[in-house]
């Protein structure tokens, strides 16, 4: 078992009858959904809400009741997301895959956020994985510049030649920090600019992380 | 001469030859707009970005040169613009006409930053008047919820019956707080939450402020 599915799968353990749940993006949670098809089919009652089209495709596809509309839901009982990098005292970077403010809302939504990731995601600072931020179109070239005296050099983030677009409608901006000693300062530092909507930063947000290595086998550290 | 004029004419006073200035929107800085048009034409040489369609048609009228587009600027020499309330420190509430992020962007990226105001817009402690809180639309039911756990009760602005939506596509709560005693921990305590764009108070940004009395005098206040 590769340690994707290991972690992916071992998610799904934490999913009770008569949950809400938010179901995140990526190859790890893939097999949390996988396994929670399965558990549908064998009378588990849970109604999800994807935080990607993608994962909302693969719910369906498995038979995995969702809910909606989103707007009317209260609070979640549990998130199950990846991420693109996980610091030894397990803040996150997230949002490699565009959906940074869809996360955020579904991970801070709910009661426990269940991070899910394979050991090579790990790190002990963050900052090697580019922190996407999520800028209004207008003025993005001041609000890039405004950024880069914080210590990275951004780049705008395109798909098909031109710049890619948001759910919100924004533009991205990738930024190797290189280091992040304190992503709770970041993150304020960031919010303070004028054009940042949203940043990838998840701080203190994850109350159970699983970590799957390559032998199969999971390591689990709770909040 | 009413407060409002005295106000906004006082400002043009430090507009110089070569300046590039951003011109805010409302009924006190129309003054210094209005003033600025006379200067042009008796051979002052500006350029000038506004912060709204209605003072861009405002200074084509009066002839004042704008240039564009505004992401090529790097810095503005000085930005005027009004404010819906104004404390005894300095801070204010502004985004009343719904344009905060143009309006906090450029005040931002000037070197100095007047803000025009008629005496009954000077307040103590903010709050009274409902602060504008920039929310994108995905979840913003949710947004709205958090907002009001930091003591107000939100309402959605509309327009024609439905939603108002500002020039970044998103949502607008108008946010009454009644009081707000710390502004620089209340716009950090609203950039935290997931789905909050930008919020209408300026902290520490006025570097001169200029008030109007109904006696046609003015004060003024260098930070």
């Amino acid at each position: 078992m590769d340690s994707k599915k290991a972690a992916g799968e071992k998610a799904a353990e934490y999913v009770k009858n008569g949950m809400k749940i938010g179901l995140g993006t990526g190859s790890t949670v893939y097999w949390t959904i996988v396994k929670l098809g399965e558990m549908v089919k064998e009378g588990l009652r849970i109604e999800a809400i994807p935080t990607s089209e993608q994962t909302e495709k693969l719910a369906i596809e498995l038979g995995i009741p969702l809910f909606k509309p989103y707007p009317s839901m209260k609070k979640l009982d549990l998130t199950i997301d990846g991420a693109d990098e996980v610091s030894s005292d397990v803040n996150l970077i997230k949002g490699g895959g565009g959906a940074l403010l869809r996360e955020k809302m579904l991970a801070s939504y709910s009661s426990v956020f269940i991070t899910v990731v394979d050991h090579s995601k790990c790190v002990s600072e963050l900052g090697h994985f580019p922190l996407p931020v999520e800028v209004a179109k207008f003025g993005w070239e001041l609000t890039s510049i405004q950024i880069a005296r914080l210590g990275c050099a951004p780049t705008l983030r395109m798909a098909n030649g031109a710049p890619f677009i948001t759910d919100n409608g924004n533009y991205l901006l990738d930024c190797p920090f290189d280091t992040i000693t304190n992503p709770a300062e970041m993150t304020v530092k960031l919010n303070r600019i004028p054009g940042v909507a949203e940043n990838g930063l998840f701080v203190n947000m994850t109350n159970i992380l699983i970590v799957g290595r390559a032998d199969g086998m999971v390591r689990i550290h709770e909040n």
